[in-house]
């Protein structure tokens, strides 16, 4: 993917605010800088901003996004975007409620390890993606289709 | 997803091999069983098929699958897909390669943790299925969509 040359105040642009800097949560920041967003990564751990990709240009946030005044650092009065990715599936529940119901957030979205817990979720109106269900939809689809054998 | 009654000979038919019963593992062998497949779920921890859904129907070895043994009491050399989900990635791609390259398994495909791997993966020319950058991606596409907000 080539880098976009949108500029911060694109048409395209959207301020988007991504707590959790693990694999999945440094992964995705690069690819929505590299797509022209401004993003702004929020983790408690200096170290774990190390794995955003080389060339990442968006904002890093050192604190904890449990307490409501981070939030506001962040910026999330203006987000378009509010993302959880921390390894916890209830504090990215909880984090996704704020910015939704306090800040008004359009767009919410979760990490979520346990699908069982995923219909609870939908009851709260909340968006959430389950990296396993997801891998074992793409397995299915992969294994039922009629490429891949030699 | 309603139970296919397709019996164990029917036409679309397949037998399909799967080795660790983590999470992943097990969604996946209760999707394949429902959907008529001929399921053997492989793993050395005898608490770890406690995971499958209720209802599934399919075979389980409690063997360690890195012996070659293992693998031809799973029925290798009859099985039309094999697919290696522990959460070891060198295990993984060796199982694969194993299959592939020695009991001829058309269909091979293994779950990978860390994606700077997988250009290797593909270099031997393994199907792999990353969950991060999948979930990354799908992270993305849903961010970039016009729905989700209200």
């Amino acid at each position: 993917m080539e880098m976009n040359s949108m500029g911060e105040n694109g048409i395209n642009d959207k301020y988007i605010i991504i707590v959790g800097c693990g694999k999945l949560g440094a992964h995705l920041a690069g690819l929505l800088f590299e797509s022209g967003k401004s993003v702004v990564m929020v983790d408690m751990r200096p170290s774990a901003f190390g794995r955003l990709p080389d060339g990442f240009g968006g904002f890093m946030l050192e604190a904890d996004a449990t307490e409501l005044d981070t939030l506001k650092k962040a910026g999330i009065e203006n987000a378009d975007v509010f993302v959880a990715t921390t390894d916890d599936d209830n504090t990215n529940i909880m984090l996704t409620q704020i910015a939704k119901t306090i800040y008004g957030v359009k767009k919410v979205v979760a990490r979520v390890y346990e699908p069982h817990r995923q219909k609870v979720y939908e009851e709260f109106e909340l968006e959430t993606i389950c990296p396993m269900i997801l891998s074992a939809e793409a397995f299915r689809d992969y294994i039922e289709s009629d490429g891949g054998g030699e």
